[in-house]
Order: C-alpha cells, then sequence, then structure tokens
C-alpha cells in the first residue's frame, strides 16, 4: 500500500488522483478499538503519531506494533507508570521521560526537509520542547535546540540569536506571559510556530494567558498551536522545512 | 538605506551582521504622533503595513506617503468614512471595499514567493479572506482565491480540492463552528494557516469559539493566527511561500 | 400502577387527564435517600435512568432494584470500583466496560420506535457514544453504530453515508473542534442530535469548545445536549424515534 | 433542476444515489457577491434561508429573487431599516415587524408535516418566537403558539397544558433563568427543542446564562439550539414533524 | 464578657453604645493559629461557626473547645476522615455525615425566630439543604425540611405548598438549572433565599450556571448565597425569622 | 378582584385556598402586546412592576395605565428619551431622572413594614439606589438614604452607623471591589441585602467582579441580587421589613 | 484646614492623630450630587483627582472648582465634546486632548519626589501613559518619558535603557501580548509598576490577556494596577517615588 | 564575579556598564536540567529564588547548593513531602512549615532596606503572608507582621493602625473578597502592594474574584500582583523600601 505513496512522491501518481483511489480501498486495519489509519501519511503526508494520553498501555503497545510494521511508530504523552506497563507489553519500546514520547522501530525515509529550530525559555518548558524536537526528528527533519533563552535574560537569548537563525523554521515554547516569541518575531525574517504551555499558576489559567498573549503578539507572521501541542508544532514546522529544500 | 536590504538578500552582507549594524543608525522617522520603522524590513523581511483600525485619516495618510518614499505602502481596517477622508487627503490612495485595504503606489520588488491559496466558506468571511489575500500579493506571493467551499455543502469544497493542491501554503478562514480547516486539514500535506473570524452570534462569541475550534482540531499540522487577523496569516504564509522558492 | 400506562397508550385516557390523577396518589417510595418515581414513564415515556455519577454503589444498587420491580432498570456512569461493588450487592447487575452502563433485569415492552444512529469519529468519543446507543436501546429503538468516521478522513465518512441515511434519527457524538455534525448536517434531511465530548485538553475547556462549535453550526437544524451527556441524546432520539413509526 | 427533488419524495431517486448525481452539476448561481445554493433542499430537506443580519439591502433583496423563482423565499433578522429599504427595491416583499422576517412569494408544497408548538414566557421573548413560528410554517407545518406561560405564573403554564400537547413536537423559547423548558420537560412525552434568548441584563451574559441553565436540565430528552436562533429550532422541529406523518 | 451580649437584648445597653465599648477591651483569645473573636455575636447577632474546609482537625477541635465554653459551637464542611479525627481528639465533638455538620455541647439560649422552610429538589442537593438546616437551628430557629420537590415532578412541589407557606422564610437549595427557587418566588409572599449547587456536570462549570440562572429569576424579590453556601442562607434567614418574631 | 386580596390579608380566606381559586379565573389583560398579571399582587404579596428597558414607550404607557386603575403603578429603566415620550403620551406620568423610574397615580394601601436603610458609596451607585429606595417607598416601606459612605474614608461610614442601625433591613449598593456591605456585614446584625453595580473599567467587567466579591464576602448572612437589580433588593427587603411587623 | 496638612507634613502632628481628630469635624461639602472629600490628602498624601468617565460637564466643573479653591485640580477621562463642554463652562479650565486630562489652576506644594519613568511601545498606548504622565507631574514628580520601545524592535529599547535608570521608579504601559515589561522586569534594579491596555483586537479580550500577561510575568516584582488605569500608576509610582527622596 | 556587584553598588561601575560587560562572560552554570542565573542580582538587584511547584527534590537542592556557594539560597512553594526529601539530601537545609520556604546558608549582605510590614486577615491567609514575610526578610527588610486585622471585625484592624505606619511600605494579603487592602488604602499614605489569595470556595473562582476586586478598589494607588505570589509581593516592597534608605 505505501508504494503508491512513493509513486507520489516520485510524481508518478498525482495527489488528487491517487487519494480518490484510496477512497475505494478497505483501509482501517482494527486493533481491538483504536483504528489506524495506514492511509493518512498519503494524504497529508504525516504518518499517524498515537495520542497517549487517554488511551491505557494496551491500546497504545497495539498502535505501536501496528504502524510499526512499515517503519518506526511514535507515541506522545507516554507517563512514567504507562512508559513501565508498555516496556512489560513491548521490551523493544523506548520512552524517553522528558519528552514523554515512546518510539518503536527505526523511522522510514521521509522526505528531506531543512532544519528547524526549538527554543525554550526555561527548565518548565522542556518537556514540550522535546516533544515538538523528537516528533520533527521522527518526521525526517533536522533539529538544533536553543533552551534557556528566556526575555528575563535577555543578553543570553541575543547570544543565541545567530544558531537560531541558521534554521528556516522557528517552533518557540513559551509558558507564563510568553513574551519570548514577540521578541524573537522582531528579530527573525523566517516561519515562527508558538507553542504556549501550561506552565504558571495563579491567573496564567492553564496555559490560556500564554495563549492569548501569543495570539496578540503584534509582530506579525506569528502562527499558534494548541496549549503544550508539541506534535502540532512539529507537523506545522515539518511541512513548512520540507518545502524548503528544493525538489 | 535600503540598498543594505539588497545586498544582505544577495549575500553580501550577513543578516546578524547587517542587524548589529542597524541598531547603532538613528532610525524612526517621526511624523506627528506616528514613527515609520524602516528598518523593520531588513529584520523580518516584511515591510511595515498600517493598522488603521485605532488611527485618524491624517495618521494614516502621512504614515503611508513615508512608508511609500521607497515603494508603495498599505494600510488595513479602513472603514467606508476613513476611506473618503483618506482620499481627501491624498488622491492617489486607493482603498478596496471589501478589504477595507488603502494602497498607495506600487510595491516595491520583494523576493519570490510560491503561490498562497485563500480558501473561505461564505460570504460573510469575504472581507477577512480579501485582506490576507491583498496583503500576500503586496508582499509579493501570487494568490489563488477559492470561495464558497464551507463543510454545509461538502462537494463543493470537494470539487475545488485540485485547485487548492496547487498552491504551497493554504490560508484557511472561517467562523461559527470553524470546520473548514479541520477538513482541509485531512486532505492536505501542505502548511495550512487557519483564520477564525468574528461572525456569528450568540454563543459564537466574537469569534472564540471558532478560535478554540481551530485550536482544537484533530487534524495535526493547522497553525492559527488572532480572529480576523488577514494580515498576519498573510505575512506567515509569505515568509512559508519564499521558502518554497529555490534560491 | 403501571396498568395506567398501558391505558394511556391505547387511547383509553387522556394523557392530561391521567396526569392530573395522578397527581393525587402517593407516587414516591422512598429507598433510603433515594427516592424513587414511578410516575415518570407516564408523564414523560421515558423511565428513570439513574445517574450513577454522586451515588454509592449502594444507593444505586437499591435504586435499580426498586426500578427492575416492573422491568428492566439501567444506571449510567458506573466506573470500574463502583462496577465491582455494585456486583457484589446484586450478582445480577451487568456492567458494560466502554459505556459504563449498569442492568438489571430486560426492559419491559415499550412503544415501537424507528431505527437511530449512532455515529462518532474516534475511539476517544466511543464511550459517550456506547451510552447514547445502550440507552437508546434499553428504551426500545433498533440502533445503527458507526464509528471512526471523523473529518480528518474524509472518505470514510462518505463511505457510511448510506449507512447513516438509513436510520430516520441521527445522534453525533464529537470531541475537540466537533466538525462531524457540522459536515454530517449539510449531507442529510432528517433529525441530527449532536453530543459534545469533553475530550481533548488545552484550549478544548473540557467540551465548552466543541459545544459551542457545535451550537454554531451553519448547518441549520442541529440541536446539541450538555457535554458527554449520551443519555439525553438517546432520550431526545427515542421522543422522535417514535413519532416515526405510525400508529 | 427542482424536478428531481420531486423524484426523491416519489421514491423514483433514492436520496443517495440523488446527491452523487447532483455534485456533478454545476449549482451555484452567483448573484453579485452572495451565491445562491439550489440544491441545498435536496440534499436537507430545508431551502436556504437567508440570514439578513450581515448583508446589506442590496444583497438580500438579490437573494429572495433568485431563490423565490421556484416558489416562495424567506430572509430574517430584517431591522426596520432594513424593511424599508428591502421594500423600496422589490415592493412584493412583505415583512413582518415582531418577528423580523421578509418574505417573497407563497411557499412552494413541501413534504406533510405534524403540528408544532411554539411555547414562550413573556413579551421579551416574542420575537424570537415569531421567528421560529414563521420559519415553521414557510417550511410547511402547521403551528400552535402558547404564549404568556412563564414560570412566574404557573397557573397559566398549566391552563395551557393540553393546547401544548396537542402538537407533536415543541420547540420552548426562554430567556434570562429559563426555566420554562424545564418545567415542560417534566410534563411532556414530546421532542422538546428549547431556544435561549439574550433577553436579561447583568449576569444574564447575553444569553448564556439561559443556555447553560437549558444545557443542564434536568428533565432529560430536552435538545437546545444556538441563543436567539429561532431559525434552527425551526429547522429541527420540522424534520421531527415531517416524520411523524405516516408516509 | 457575654453578659454585655444580654443586657444589649434586654435594651439596658444600646448596641451602638455597646459595639464602641467592646473596641476598647482585649477580645481576641489565641489558639495555636486559631483566633477566636467572643465579640462577633455581640456585634453580629451571630456566633462564630468554624469553616473547616481548610483547617486541620486540631485547629478545629480547639477552636470548638474554645467557643463551646460559653454554649455549644460547630464547625462545618467535616469530610469522614476529618470526622473521625475530630473525635479521636474530642470524643464529644457529634458529626452528621449527611450535612457535614460537626457540633459540641448544646447551643445557648438565642433569640426567638420564626419557622424557616429549607426546600430541594434531590438526593444530590441534600447536603448543603442539611448544612443549611442544622445550622439554622444551631442558631435558635425551628425548621421544616421539604426535600425531592424537583421542577422536572411539579405535582410534588405543589402537594407540599402548604408545608411549604407554614414557614416564614424560606431557603431554596437548586443545582443543575436552579429552576425550582424560580417556580417558587411565583407562588410565595415572603422572603426566599436561593443557594446554588456545584451539582452537575459539563457545561454546569461547578454551579456557575446555577447561580447565574438564580440571579436572572424573573420572579422579583430571590436573593442569593455562594454556590454550596448553606451556613450563609442559614444565617441570613435567621437574621429575618428573628425580625417576624414580635418583642 | 382586588378584594380576594383583602380577605386574604384579613385572614378570611387563606392564601393556599385563594391561589387555587384564582388559577380558574380569566386573569391576564392583554394590552396590545404587553399582558398584565392583575394577581401577581394577590400570589406573591408584590404588584407587577414594569421593565422599561426593552419596551417602546408605547407598551410601558398603556401597562402603567392599566396597572394604575387599581392604584398607583410604576415603571423602571426610563431614560430621558422615553421618559419625554411617556410624558407626551400621559402627561400625568412623573419620572424621576436619577431613578430612571416613573410613575402614574399614589400607591394604594399596602401592608405596613419596618424601615428600611438604602446604603452607598458614591455617586456613580447613586442610580441603583435610588431605583431601590423609591420602589420600596412604592410598596410601602419607608426609607433611611445614606450615601457617601464608601470604604475608602472609613470615618464617614463609622459616622452613619447609628442612623443605619436604626432600620431593620439594610440594602447596600456597591460597585468596583464592593468592599461595603463586608464591611457592614461585620457591624450589624440585621438582614443585610447587597447589590453590585456595573460601575467600573477594565477588569471590573461590568459589575461580575463587584458581583463575585460580594458572594465571597467573609461575613456571614450577605444576599445578593442581579447586578444594577434595584428592584430586585427593594422588592426582597420590603418582604422582609413586612415581617418585622406585628400583626 | 488644609493647615493641619502642613502641620503634619512639619511632624507637628502625627499623622495617626491628626487622622482620629479629621474623624471628628465635618469634612464633606456637597456640590450637587458630587461631594467633595477634602481630607483624602491629609490621609493618604493624595489629593482627590476627578474621575470624568461617568460624570457630566457640569459635575466635573463644579468638582474642579471646588478643588481648586486651595490649589490646582485635575480630572481625567475628559473626550473632546466633554472638554468643549467644559471649557464653555469655566473657560480657565484645560483640556490636553492626549492624556484627556482636564486641569484647573497650579498644583499646590507637595512634598518633594525622584524623578519617574513613563514608558511605553507605541502610538496606541500614548494617550495611558500620558494621563500617568500628567499625574505624576500634577502631584510632584518630575517624569521622564520613553516611548516608541516595543519588543518588536528591541534595539531600540536598548538604546534607551540608560534613560530609563535614570529614575528611580518605571511605570511601564502595554497592550496586546504586553511583553516590554517583562522585558524590562528582567534589565532593572528598580520598582517597575506595569498598566495593562485595552489596546488590541480578537482574542486580546479589551485587555483581559495584557493583565493575565503581566501578571503572569517571569520576572519578579513587577505589580500590576487595572486596565488603562493611567492614575492609578501614578498614583503608586509617586508614593514610590517620595520614599526616594531623604526628609 | 560577585565582586562586580559590589564595585556596583560601590559606584565604582556604572549599572548599564556593568550590564554590558556581563553580557559578554559565560554566565550560566548548568545543574543537570536547572541552570543557574548567578548574574541576575547584578542586572535587578535581587538574586534568583528557586520556585520550588515544578521541580523534583534533586533539582531544589542542586539549585540551592549551588546558590549557597555565595551566600544563603531560598526555595519556595515546599510542601511536606519534599521536605522530608530535601531534608534527607541536604541536612542543613531548613524549611518552614507554614510559609513552605527551604533556607540553605545565611543571607549575605545586601542593601540596607527600610521596614515592611506584611498585613493579612486570618489564617487562611497566613501562608501566603509568610512566604512575602520571610523572602523580604531574606532581601535584607526588616518586617512587621499583622496578622487577624479581617474588615468583618473592624475595630481590630484599627487598633492596628499604627503598628502598620510605621512602615514605610506595607504588603496586604487577601483572599474572598479582598477588601483589605480597599480599606487600608483609604488610611495610609505609603506604597501598598495587595496579594490576592486563592482562598474561598464557588464564585471565588481560586483567586480570580480577589483579583479582579483588589484591581477594581476605588483606593488609588494599589498595586497588585499574581494570586498567592507572596515573592513578587516581597521583592516589589523590598524594591521600594531599599529607595527608603538614604544612601
Amino acid at each position: 500500500m505505501l508504494r503508491l505513496l512513493d509513486d507520489v512522491r516520485a510524481g508518478v501518481v498525482a495527489p488528487g488522483e491517487a487519494a480518490r483511489r484510496i477512497a475505494a480501498l478497505p483501509d482501517a486495519e482494527s486493533i481491538g478499538a483504536t483504528v489506524i489509519d495506514h492511509h493518512r501519511e498519503l494524504r497529508t503526508g504525516i504518518p499517524e503519531i498515537v495520542f497517549g494520553e487517554r488511551k491505557t498501555a494496551e491500546q497504545i503497545a497495539a498502535a505501536l506494533r501496528e504502524l510499526a510494521r512499515e517503519g518506526g511508530a511514535i507515541a506522545t504523552r507516554i507517563d512514567p507508570a504507562k512508559a513501565d506497563a508498555l516496556r512489560a507489553l513491548v521490551p523493544e519500546i523506548h520512552v524517553d521521560a522528558l519528552s514523554r514520547v515512546a518510539a518503536l522501530g527505526a523511522p522510514r525515509m521521509r522526505p528531506a526537509a531543512a532544519t528547524i529550530a526549538v527554543v525554550c525559555a526555561g527548565t518548565s518548558d522542556l518537556s514540550v520542547a522535546e516533544e515538538a524536537a523528537q516528533v520533527a526528528e521522527f518526521l525526517g527533519a533536522p533539529v538544533v535546540r536553543v533552551t534557556d533563552v528566556g526575555v528575563a535574560g535577555l543578553h543570553r537569548l541575543l547570544a543565541r540569536l545567530d544558531d537560531i537563525r541558521r534554521a528556516e523554521v522557528v517552533i518557540a515554547i513559551a509558558g507564563m506571559e510568553a513574551a519570548l516569541p514577540s521578541v524573537l518575531g522582531g528579530l527573525l525574517d523566517r516561519p515562527l510556530i508558538a507553542v504556549p504551555t501550561s506552565v504558571g499558576y495563579g491567573v496564567s489559567l492553564d496555559g490560556l494567558v500564554a495563549l492569548g498573549s501569543l495570539l496578540s503578539a503584534c509582530a506579525p507572521g506569528i502562527t499558534v498551536v494548541n496549549i503544550d501541542n508539541g506534535v502540532g508544532a512539529a507537523v506545522a514546522a515539518v511541512r513548512v522545512a520540507r518545502l524548503a529544500v528544493p525538489r
């Protein structure tokens, strides 16, 4: 089935044409209650990534095994208890404690992508930043990590600007008042995707203030994803980064 | 001053280097209360676009005249009364009634950019869609307009999919429940920037529900800008579209 | 007492007349702190369904036993711990893990009803969908289940349209951005009841965005119940489905 | 084109089949910026109803004229100034001041529908109630109006119960604390669609409290539409009322 | 000290005069971190009632012992674990499981008060209703309890109206859509204090919808206290009930 | 009709009995779209007070004339333009500019009531305070007005305490942070009804913060009505003040 | 009366002692509905500043005249129409169009105060900034204005840092995402008072996002006043600036 | 490195000059995932204070050890379990149970500061009050604690006014309706920083009502920090208190 994907990439089959053909095929393989969408990568260029938060370890393990049959697969939001349960079910699954990303198998070859910078202010945002970085790498994009550059210590951010400018796309992770992307937005000329985080307390409202702050940023051209949504930022950045590689 | 911009584009001066030099120069020219930032394009690749909503016709006209000295300039959110006042002040200013964009002079040459599709559901979203389209064109990107493709008449959207796929970047404008970008997100493999609009009534909350809906979309990779923010979507899309042109 | 119910159905007693008579009778039987309303079915056509979330296992068991004296009875929102406690108290109680519905005894004969389709997008909404489906079945309506038809994979939804159209009433369950009912609303000509779910994170606000999205849907004729309220949707759908059966 | 509609109703063409055919046809006729969807009635059983709030008198008049070519047409939310402008453009247009509904031509024959009761509490809700009633009548359903039955004067509501019970479907309109549908929900055995209104002040929050109150109602089986959405309630009620007529 | 209280009641000392005198005295006795305000009853007619939710069992026990030196004392919001701890510390403390009220000693004589009716709809509101009832009794007012009279079963409420009318003041407890006080407000001619409860789910927002509903009630003369605030309702009702007794 | 009212007051007819009888009578007289409820005073002790905000001058004048047939009548929320229109229609109508209350005829005799104190902090709250005071006087209660006693000038409040204590019931009006009722609540031993006002700006949220502040007040026994609801406070206070008069 | 003020400043009378004495005096002079608090400056060091938004020109003029009897007086939030009306009433009143501050007479001598820097990002915040600056100057503090230093053009802010550091207290005005105070907070070692403004649109929520952002700022030591509250910031800053002057 | 700090304080190096130099140095020492900012005190006058809520005991202990190398260090929000873990790791760490502040080593000499009063109403706010007090003391300011002065017992507050007036800066802690700072604001002439607390229930919304109440306070000159943010209030107060000491 995934050969069609390669044909599309090679230009042998037009995407519109391919999409129409696929609709006629039985495409979903049921694994217990979880249904795997093998066609998603064909349609959207991005394979299914398992959202682990509301699934049992059994459901996640089954989904990863099924998805990994044609290359590696990953799942997100795996807390320590679920990580243990996953490894008990499938010892080959590796879970990264900081990003809470579980991986099974090596990712298959994907289209080349330009470099993505993942920038964050402090230790509290690291978990979301790593989720974004590892998902981007899984999708085939090289990643530059720039951490500890909050605006409360501006000189550090300025010192890392040239590193950030080496990437073609920037993901900026920010909680609390989320000032980092605003400052970056005035210094950069490339696509900038911001991720508000739920870090904070009191009036931070679980990230809603950071979200509102990012959407209100006066530096134009910043786009935003949902609170703590490292996966969404990574997928959006990879789509951009693929465009930046001449074909 | 703008020659430096061309040097940077030609690769003669590194952006980081240029930015540092600029900081030492007097860069803002005061026009009454409005200050023009001529360096912005150098730093961010995007010239200043005048946000007309909270400015008087006099302030807008002065800003457009100053900005237009080195190429064309535009202002947004120009309602009919302000449009009349602007034309009385500077007869050369042209105001588009639908998009509410005012323009003075022809835009200067800018870096090549790939095509952007601007997609919206209905007549109520047309104003924001046109703002996005005209700003993108001003910044040098060709635009494909696809309107009247709301999900309540799905066959029309499917009929226009190949047109949409011809663009490298997609801006989707959507009010009320904002289902259009979700549906598109499952059908496309390219960057998709969504603009919630304030169209609606009752629980629509002036666009907050559309915004929340877009940020919650289950199709990953959609990024979002502020409510009715056609300018922001255009700037973000142009940054991406420039990357898609091999240099 | 319930013979009056049959008289009303047979047309021997007018509902208004019956309601007036009932008011004079002692109608509530107290079981500890829980009071059972045996007349409710007479007045509203729907028997009492025990809402289990804020009741102890003892209260639920007592209520089910009392209600089941004249036919089967069900309770909803029974989590695994409560399920164990219920079965320890009354071994005949059966609890369905997915829907969290507990049942005791076989449902009594109820008025004929047309078929109801219960449609949902993904695994996360299955629990609410099953609650709706099982309550509808308990109330005497045949149910068609259509799952895994989220708008992110539109071809699957289109492939199941004829199945959905075979039902006279449709319940659509949707979390996150809740685009499914909007798309369905533009494709169907029958009553469509939407249930927002609390699935999501960040700006999803525990289902409030899905709720707002459904209420703002541009396809007219969609009605909505409270977040996660599978019971309410089922009761509303059954009332409609009974009308669709000629008498 | 609309002959196909009659064929479908006559059972000569299956709806699914018809829908597929239609997708291949050019179906939208552009009238300036407004596009008319002549197929909507075929797909959904409900013709396009013009939402007048954000349209100019010229757009509304053009849309009504186009839609009325194959039967009557209506538009909603026509304030007095727009009503005058409409009548100046098309003298045949009639605007009802209370409901703010504009009509052109006599409605075409539509499928038979059972009676709908439109119930409201007070003078403040009358406008929304009449919008619902007149849209329902336009769609072919007989309507019983029951007004001035707020729960603050309970005896009046009880005195009208038999009138309400004569209808097969009930629309209940309620602002402020919106207690009326809750009380009705405990007295009726038929489908009950509730419309919150924006009547109120202070903490009423433009109808959000009434909306929340209706969604939280403890009488199961009440479904809800957006604030002030008389059209949506009417469309939903007509879909149900058509089912109640044996074919 | 409390003799002054009796003097005031006997009219020997004017309240204003007494209050001024008291301000000069050392009035707070420190018990660990908890400070007891023995003068409060003199100033406000109501003794200190210990709010147990954020205090340890040790703090509550010490406060009750100190307050009980001149008559009985009570504490509220005592969950089962705290109840056990309290009884271990002071075996004479009695905790009522339903109302979560802890009591030590018999209440002292207080001014006569008229009867208060405490009315609620269902089992879920019983806990708040009992808190209100027991606090009112502690303060010296006779209480009539009327439960299970929700508006979804209107005949039951009507059947109990004469009981309710026998009281001079009415406290109505209501969660979810909180329709009960609205209905009562149209049937009674006496002071009506409403308590919204946090019972509900989804859009009920932990009682905020019930609160908004009560404040928006169209029956004038209903006053409202904070969500679940049985104590506040009881204190307010007792102040009224004391007025109703001729002196 | 109103003789029954006097019979009830004289104890010749029991209220419950009277209420049942009334339900059988035709009780509403329609005046155009406005329906007058002549029985309300019998059931609730309070006559209908016309809420003028959403009614035309014609509707208000007609309602006042009808209600005034058996004594005086009042309407609230009459802005200057409506006041002029009212006087043009019925020259006998008097409108008070500060309270925005319109009155026609002298109020009929009503049951005796104790004195009510209406207390407010500043000039901004005077309008709501006067509405409360005049409605209370219309309902037969003597009123003491205490203004300009905000907590920012505490000595003034303390200087007026004895005046306030001369009343049996207190209405406290407060906008912004609404601290006045909290301070009063700790100084008084009588029923205290608080009215939040919409005075303020920024985070005051049109009175929502004042409302929340009042409901959270730590002085127990304060009850609250909707924002700016002077009528509601007056009705509630009068019900209490009537109890305080021995019969 | 104001001689007491000078005595207090000279140390002849202790503030506590003075405050107690004052409470016994008649202190408020009534000017129509507006009451002037001549003692406020004695108690709090700050004279009454007239909040013009909800007052008529007549009330404002009378208050200014009364307050100006012992030195100058100012009023805020004077829009152009009110400014014209004020000048017609009292030609000596001067109104500044940008800050909307009206002044009558020269301010009296006040305690010395250190310099205050008023910093803002753009033209939209200038009005609030000028209100803060002019109130501070009226209260006797020298002011340094630093405008056009938004974080979207960081080099400009850095270029003005030494100017800002010359002041002892800093007021930072910021709308939209309000990043400026966060950046400043990491660069300065002096008291920093932030004023959120209502500038913005869409999700900016009339300044609530800016407010939340400032309260969530990770640079500790920033304090915040209400949205657009230039007066409050000025008063707070002056209190600090007076402390910074050795006495 | 910290010698530069002393040079700056001694006036040998200008702060602006120093800040520029520092930017060139490697300044962050990485301790596992936690990075210590040794320069912060130089730039802002305030050393890093470890926010313990989202850090492990290991991270906190490492940070305290590193920070304490040049004087004492503190961490906040240390719950009992974390306190035990900290002491197991570094026995020299002392944790105060009430304030939840952990301290290691004696604070280094810091600039002299005037006295700060920390004022709160009741036992529930004591934890936040103590956090503020201990942080202020750690930063070198003497602190006067005034507790149990809620406005519900006004005489106690008035009795402590002279104590409060002995301090140059006041921190007022208040939950629920947060009336205390409003009352204080009308009685004091010095800087007043208010801290809303999350104490309360129901509509208190975890401190949002207290926050809004404080920001809306009519006594001008009150500034506010985030909910429960004792550290922020202390830092702001210390900055002010240092200014009040002549140098």
